[in-house]
């Protein structure tokens, strides 16, 4: 999103694989113990889907037109930090890093992420873009992980409005992928 | 949050055992397949997080006083559909209404909601409510299925801040036990 914004921005790297984002001064940042926190002069945000909504705000892009919309978007941001990335997520961190291999929790967040994903697949085969032919923070909020496609542990076949509406995004000006945004990567 | 507002309000039976969300006419009126819908005149609202936004707005209450509190109220909000309501209500669906006794999957979910409840326990010992000394549609957020505490198979015995945050709310005017609110219960 910073980048889509084209924000004047630096990434700080957080030692997450060696629980820096538990040590006091981080909780002070952030209670919930989560990246990413924006930091922007006094104001220090998280949680993603209200670091989206206030940058949409403050740089009046990739937001609704009026409150309906807004809403809509916001329904499609709780959407996702209740059904998917939630999901998506902890399955990469199962699969990649925590290396659990397949196990019954693996299954069960894989299953419950392509329920997921099925309903957004319905909704982009619909449209050029989650919530109507432009691109908002919903879709940025549902894609993130998605593009981590060789993790996740999730077969795309079956989802080829998802695959043609992440390559919309990915022609956005100013798009970069994760990996490439992040310091620390790869990981040694 | 309807009661609490002193609404002029019903509720509508949703055949959730027999799967009327998933029938063409339930999908109309939200796509995500899921209880609860608010219907007010024209609008239709879907996502638990929206709807309390909305009804904050609409009766003026339960909401914070700035644009930086309303972000905090919107934080907890992200942080509970995120990390806890959407495990204790998966937990209970699971062990009470799937019977799928002590699985992985179970056990899984219990530890992500423990680590959840920790951090609003953390909160609630600090303050009379989630943010403040005020209550808020946070507050109702991340309560509502702790009422169920005789399903959701999590020991409170570890959060005393919480059980007397569960009571502090509870003395609210208006305010019912969420099965004293719904049609259909018990269930048969």
């Amino acid at each position: 999103m910073l980048n889509l914004c084209n924000a004047d921005w630096e990434p700080a790297f957080v030692d997450f694989f060696n629980g820096a984002h538990r040590e006091a001064d981080y909780l002070k940042l952030n209670e919930f113990g989560e990246v990413p926190v924006l930091e922007a002069g006094e104001l220090v945000l998280s949680q993603s889907g209200v670091i989206l909504d206030y940058l949409a705000e403050s740089f009046e892009a990739f937001d609704g037109e009026s409150v309906p919309e807004h809403r809509e978007i916001m329904r499609w941001l709780f959407f996702d930090n209740h059904k998917l990335t939630s999901y998506v997520a902890t399955l990469r961190f199962l699969t990649q890093f925590a290396d659990t291999g397949e196990t019954d929790v693996t299954e069960f967040l894989r299953l419950r992420a392509v329920s997921a994903l099925k309903i957004v697949e319905r909704r982009v085969s619909e449209s050029a873009f989650v919530t109507g032919d432009k691109p908002t923070i919903a879709d940025f909020s549902l894609c993130g992980y998605l593009y981590f496609e060789d993790e996740i542990t999730i077969d795309f076949a079956a989802f080829p409005a998802i695959v043609e509406w992440l390559g919309r995004i990915k022609e956005l000006p100013g798009w970069a992928h994760p990996y490439d945004l992040m310091p620390g990567h790869p990981r040694k």
